[in-house]
C-alpha cells in the first residue's frame, strides 16, 4: 500500500526523494516543531517507493499526547536514549501500557488508538512509519532549519492541525484518555 | 510489495504474528547468530501486512562483511552505539562510503551492493528492511535462545547460506571488495 499524500518533499531536504543512497549525520534531516518535540525526517516514501519512513522525535520531559489512531499507517516506538511511557488500545478494548527505556521497542499496527508521554529530558526515539506519514509532523507543525528543540514550544492553529489530520489519515481522539484509569 | 519469503515465524517467537499491538524489552526478539554478529528480529513482515521489518544487529569489531545486493529489498542502518563504515556502490558505478557514529544514519536502496564493517566493539545498530528480509539472518545463520554474541563465531556451511541468499532474494558478491581502493 502506498499512501498518496507524501508529496511533500521541502526544497532543502538533504534526502534525494528517489530511491538513492544517501548517509545523514545525526542532527541532519527534515526538521520540523510540533510541540514540545523536534522531529527530524531521516527517510520518506520517496526513496522506499512508498514502504516506509524513518523519522527522530527528540523532546524534553512532558505531558501525555492526544490520543490519535491512523487507519492506514503502522508505526514503532524505539528508544534510543530517555524514557516513554506509551498507551495501545487493542482491538478487544484493553489497553496495553509500557515504559520504554533505551532498546526497548513498541508496536502499533494500523487502527488503534494511542498515545504517549515523554519522562525524561532529552529523550530521543527512532520511529518507523508506514511510508508517507513521516511528513506528518511538518504539516500538522511547522519546518524547522536547525535541530534544536522548539522555544518556546510550537501550537499550532486547531485548522492547521485538523488539516494535517485530514490530509494524513491521523484522527484525533482528544476525548479519549488511554492513560487514565476509566 | 510484499515478498512471499517471510513464512518462516519461529513457534517460541515473541512477536505476536499478525497485526496486533506489542511491546519488547531492549534484549527480547527472534535472535539468530550470523559469523560474529547477534541479531534480533524486532518486528517481521506479518505484523505489517509486508511493509517492514525491524531488527537490531550487535557485533565486535571485525571484518568487512561479504559485499551483496538484494533486488527487492530496501535497507537502513541506524547506530545506536559503536561505530561501523558502510560502502555502497550507487548506479553509476561510484562508491560511496562513510563511517556512521551513534544517530548516524545510511540508506541502501533495492539492487544496489554494499557492504560495512564494524569498527568498535559493543557496536548494535538498528535495521529496517522491506517487509519480509528480516528473517534472512536466522536462516542464513542459525536461531538463538539468548542474546548473547556468538561464540565462538557461526560460520554457516556455503550450501546453507547459498540457499538462504536464494530464499531470500540476497545476491553474494564474493569478489566485489567495495572496500579497497580499486
Amino acid at each position: 500500500m502506498t499512501i498518496e499524500f507524501a508529496k511533500t518533499r521541502r526544497a532543502d531536504s538533504p534526502l534525494p526523494g528517489e530511491p538513492a543512497p544517501f548517509f545523514l549525520g545525526r542532527d541532519e534531516g527534515e526538521h520540523a516543531h510540533l510541540f514540545d518535540s523536534l522531529v527530524t525526517v531521516k527517510l520518506s516514501a520517496e526513496e522506499t517507493r512508498g514502504q516506509f519512513g524513518v523519522f527522530t522525535l527528540e523532546a524534553p520531559r512532558g505531558d501525555t499526547i492526544p490520543a490519535h489512531s491512523h487507519d492506514d499507517v503502522h508505526e514503532i516506538f524505539y528508544v534510543e536514549s530517555g524514557l516513554i511511557r506509551v498507551w495501545i488500545r487493542a482491538t478487544d478494548g484493553e489497553v496495553l501500557e509500557r515504559q520504554l527505556a533505551p532498546g526497548d521497542f513498541g508496536y502499533v499496527p494500523a487502527g488503534l488508538a494511542h498515545t504517549f508521554r515523554v519522562e525524561e529530558h532529552d529523550t530521543r526515539i527512532v520511529g518507523v512509519c508506514t511510508g508517507g506519514f513521516e511528513r506528518f509532523f511538518a504539516a500538522a507543525g511547522r519546518p524547522a532549519d536547525s535541530p534544536e528543540l522548539p522555544a518556546p514550544p510550537y501550537v499550532p492553529p486547531m485548522e492547521q492541525l485538523m488539516a494535517a489530520g485530514e490530509a494524513f489519515h491521523n484522527r484525533f481522539l482528544p476525548h479519549l484518555r488511554l492513560d487514565e484509569p476509566s
